[in-house]
């Protein structure tokens, strides 16, 4: 049986008669994405009654549903449409007449996210999770209303709550979604038509992804970033050398412009920018970030504590000031990253059966999936700058590497960082293709605090685009072979 | 300057004086292979005089020019074809008239192998390697004597003679290449015309990486191995799952046949089997093999030991019975694979120059490069039951991965096995999308030593192909998540 931490035995028990009426649990999840559905699961592995609440008819959250995995679908197959357009003859693959069915290729991405949506019920059913349809909101520690789709409301209770809501699409004061033209995410993830020219709002992850689909499919795409260049936050010259890419693939990407207003007239969107010039497009994407989704949670009632921008306070436990309601993932600090509240979900679990699971904070992995992909963990080199932690850095492109020639995907590097005295491996940054899975055998060392030169000895097999982060390791002592 | 382990200096300043007429350096490779260049390298960045020796007039060994490289580029190639007329519509992206040009194919391989020629020759620039083309043969301890392809003889003389040539085709008495159509892996990568019905004589990786090459362009391929399965020494159930999807791909599989003769009239050609049957076909690749390449050497008349499989001896510093004379990769015992051979190289010259490098046997991974890829680390089940050692074992299927569904690539499995006591890892298998890549944070996770909970707490970026990796470790303690 799993241990209860924060309550004594007795008082639980009296709880419970108390709420003979309500449906009563071991745990209730507020919000079934990738942070609720894996909490709830792992905390039903360990013998825990669990239900999760969700609003959508569909688990999964904002990742399966309109996020991680239809944008990944479409990256996919975007990918697949530009690639038989420009290189498939060079393979000499022979083709004529190629053109989008852009309904087919949204028909694939619907019945992928269908499908893992049935794989989440399928696991819910597998491990005993009550699942619940409606929205949620907290009426005091231990309880939380449900209200159904069809006005039913009913009372769970429990002594742990978890909430796990996720996060929503930042708005723009200057650039207010019209659901039409003036889009989210969410929406240009299912277009019926390709857009014309499609101006995005923000060159981070999100704005370089999807402009990346639309700009395979055949949209003009003007990307407007405030910052300096696009990926604010990633390690610079990777971003740099990743957005050279992007302008050669065709974005037209301008940084360090702030978008002072956004209009429309008709079927035409006009973005007025700060430096005084406007630029007209047929759709805007406004990919400024995401935010905490904390609204009709009741959190202000109880009394939750939450930070300046609106992110809820935990402690290491997951606990909010309130005992008993709990929250992770997006909703939290720290980076709004499936795997990061997948990995927080599993925490939380196990730390309240007493078991003394952590995250390691500092060792999560971010994965653009773009085309070359970029790949980031640990410190980049203008964190180690700041903190004023001594480097060195060792680099090895891809073009200098066999299974890369082979494959015709050249573009790219390896990066590794490592402290200049110990040669602790402190932060690597690859931009290429498969970047998003060679980051894991650096998520591995840096978990056994690997030097550079342990990591350099580790044989790689040959030829693979793996050799290449492996040469990164040989550059930082300037004994590359390949390069 | 570099520390010379076995002569002493005033012997070694006598012997460069007695061959003041010959050229002389510090080492002498013979082979330009992966073992070969970069022992050469390596050496040579260690402050060494270098000279490598290879027969061929562009560097890099079978592997660069007719194994690894060109079977990489046309199973690339080959893989767009056949996704070009099974796949690409379910993606909306629709093309008429698909057809092969193979000339195309085959120009876009040479020119990969090519550049990646030119680059080892770069690096031998860079690097200060004298490279010689011509055959090599010793001449008794210190000597080589190079014979040019214009018959000019010189001869070289060093300390140190490292014995690099690698390994050819294994022959089968039964069935001798004719260089017209019974023919070796060489031959088959240069086809001008794609075979009718290629039957291919032993089913391990480079049989089923160049059938899958010719099922992929529209040959009807035949496999016969001698053993009960194809991918004889890989993990059991992993090589029988591989089996099973070659043979939904269209590839005819028949294990536990054993060849007895060939013959071949015109264009036809017939393979006997022992059970009394025989199939026709329109080509035979004779796949049963590799053999150290050993001819014209000289090593016997310099009484260099061989064992009875013709592999040279070494010792722990590959270092023969004569003293000066050193081999690696291929020629001496263990995987004859090209990363193999690389790790010994550099293990080689850091030891020549006073360095305590080695090379840990026990991880080397092996990849094929078939659709799906099949990669492997560690012990087998199989090893594991011979030995004795209680295991436990993790495995999570591709079809649950979210990244496989969105690519579409959803065939075989990650399986990981670990000891039952201390739950270290003891190898894994993984049959699927990218498995040469994923291999490597468990080549990283076994170089530490890591336990299957050690890696389980790993975080993994989502969507990646990765995670199904890192499922395998929870599978291990019935925790999966997504299974």
């Amino acid at each position: 049986m799993f241990f209860l931490p924060s309550v004594p035995t007795e008082e639980y028990a009296e709880r419970r008669m108390e709420t003979a009426n309500a449906k009563c649990f071991d745990l209730v999840v507020i919000g079934g994405g990738p942070g609720g559905y894996v909490a709830s699961i792992r905390a039903a592995q360990l013998g825990m009654s669990v239900a999760c609440v969700d609003k959508a008819p569909s688990l999964g959250g904002t990742c399966l549903r309109v996020g991680c995995i239809p944008s990944k679908v479409l990256l996919e197959s975007s990918a697949h449409f530009v690639f038989a357009g420009k290189q498939l003859a060079q393979h000499g693959v022979m083709v004529d007449g190629l053109r989008l069915d852009l309904g087919r290729m949204m028909k694939r991405k619907d019945q992928t996210v269908n499908l893992l949506g049935k794989g989440v019920e399928t696991l819910f059913k597998k491990n005993k999770v009550t699942s619940l349809q409606g929205s949620a909101r907290l009426m005091g520690a231990g309880a939380v209303e449900i209200t159904s789709t069809d006005g039913t409301v009913s009372t769970l209770t429990s002594q742990h709550v978890l909430l796990a809501t996720g996060s929503q699409p930042a708005t723009l004061p200057q650039a207010p979604f019209d659901g039409e033209r003036i889009l989210s995410s969410k929406e240009v993830l299912s277009l019926d038509a390709v857009p014309e020219h499609l101006i995005v709002i923000g060159g981070g992850y999100i704005g370089l992804e999807l402009g990346s689909v639309w700009n395979r499919l055949g949209s003009q795409v003007s990307v407007v970033e405030r910052l300096p260049q696009v990926f604010p936050g990633m390690d610079g010259e990777t971003a740099l050398e990743a957005q050279r890419i992007f302008q050669r693939q065709g974005i037209r990407i301008h940084c360090g412009k702030q978008v002072s207003k956004v209009s429309r007239s008709g079927v035409q969107c006009h973005v007025f920018l700060e430096d005084g010039t406007s630029m007209d497009g047929s759709h805007i994407l406004v990919a400024v970030g995401r935010k905490p989704y904390t609204q009709g949670l009741g959190l202000d009632a109880l009394g939750v504590a939450m930070d300046h921008r609106g992110f809820v306070k935990v402690d290491a436990q997951f606990q909010t000031n309130v005992p008993g309601i709990f929250a992770l993932g997006d909703l939290v600090p720290g980076p709004m990253l499936a795997h990061k509240a997948e990995e927080e979900a599993i925490a939380f679990a196990e730390q309240l059966s007493g078991m003394d699971t952590h995250v390691d904070h500092d060792a999560i992995p971010a994965v653009v999936y773009t085309h070359p992909e970029l790949a980031s963990i640990g410190a980049t080199e203008e964190m180690l700058v700041e903190k004023g932690v001594a480097y060195r850095k060792g680099v090895f492109h891809f073009r200098a590497n066999g299974r890369a020639r082979a494959s015709g995907n050249v573009d790219g590097w390896a990066k590794m960082l490592a402290d200049e005295i110990t040669d602790r491996i402190l932060g690597v940054h690859i931009l290429g293709q498969h970047a998003g899975e060679l980051i894991h055998e650096c998520a591995v060392a840096m978990r056994f605090n690997a030097t550079s030169k342990d990591f350099s000895r580790i044989c790689h097999a040959h030829p693979t685009f793996s050799e290449a982060v492996k040469e990164s390791a040989l550059a930082l002592d300037a004994r590359t072979i390949h390069a």
